[in-house]
């Protein structure tokens, strides 16, 4: 039984929906509400030490990270398409998990946690290193239809909702065509399911 | 031929230079002076878009980001104790390259930056996620021999280096005692090699 200690409006926590979907999983949520501090309690911290969510159960096992997550959901129940297990291709995708955990979630997610959610954090720098994290997608996927290989894979999936989300950021998408172009290619996976707030194109 | 784009005071560059060590392989450096902006060169550029060292060269293969480069030296030319396959414990060493380029990077690497390098940055906010990154691991080497599994992964070869160059930032080793125990079993390995700055046990 997959348990997945979620938030809604987590980007974190949507990266692994939308992984579970895409690999086709049932899986049950346990609500952690972090607008009232839920991920302080004792119980949940002796889930995840760092006071985050998501953090996924399976039967015994307990997963804190949202990178790690993936892999685990990939090496578990998907196959080699999704993350592969040759060093050369393995290490392209471990390149962009560490793009969604820094650039990303330092640049993207945090100006959207500050803007939405009133967080503390600088302003500037997290905007600055934003579009540090936009410049260097844009850039490489105006050559790649996909972030690591020739195919989709959890490198994808990791670095796509904060991505989908920055506009909440006050980051302006319309000015990014290849970033655009892979979101689009993104929701037409099967299987995709999207969150609120994400970006969608104008009709 | 592998050739590392290193810098000897870069703490993410000895993390490769310990790995390439512990494996027994034979590698190239090319220096690049962080001091003098060579990071920055379109040569570079072209390397890592990131501007950061290291990078690793294997023949026409490029890899940059550290953690990504640790998964690719494993996986192409140690075993399995290195970096496992199977789902579980490879998302264990999944969540230490994460702390490792998340509270680790941007607490005790950041906070060294600012003190060693006169680095900009916000000191009292790197200084209290140093501290986080410092709790965290002391109170999982309480009761933990190494961060991920029961034997040493690149986890630690990770979490390592910035850990023992924390003292160059302020931080205080002699009141974690299990990380400076941990720290000794890293010094063990058969292969450990240190660089300038790094903890020892006092005398």
């Amino acid at each position: 039984m997959i348990r997945l200690y979620d938030f809604e409006l987590s980007g974190n926590c949507y990266k692994v929906r939308l992984l579970l979907s895409l690999l086709g999983l049932e899986w049950e949520p346990v609500t952690v509400d972090l607008m009232h501090g839920e991920e302080r309690t004792a119980e949940f911290l002796r889930l995840n030490p760092r006071a985050q969510v998501p953090v996924l159960s399976d039967d015994d096992l307990v997963i804190w990270d949202s990178q790690a997550i993936l892999v685990y959901l990939a090496r578990r129940y998907g196959d080699a398409s999704w993350l592969p297990e040759q060093a050369a291709p393995l290490a392209a995708v471990q390149q962009w998990l560490a793009v969604a955990g820094n650039e990303v979630l330092y640049g993207l997610a945090r100006t959207r946690a500050i803007v939405k959610f009133r967080r503390p954090g600088d302003l500037d720098d997290c905007r600055a290193m934003g579009a540090r994290a936009l410049d260097l997608l844009e850039n490489h996927l105006d050559t790649h239809d996909w972030l690591a290989l020739e195919r989709r894979t959890v490198a994808d999936v990791a670095c796509y909702p904060y991505v989908a989300l920055a506009g909440e950021g006050g980051f302006d998408l319309q000015t990014r065509p290849a970033i655009r172009r892979w979101m689009a290619r993104v929701c037409n996976l099967p299987g995709y399911v999207t969150m609120p707030g994400l970006y969608t194109e104008p009709a």
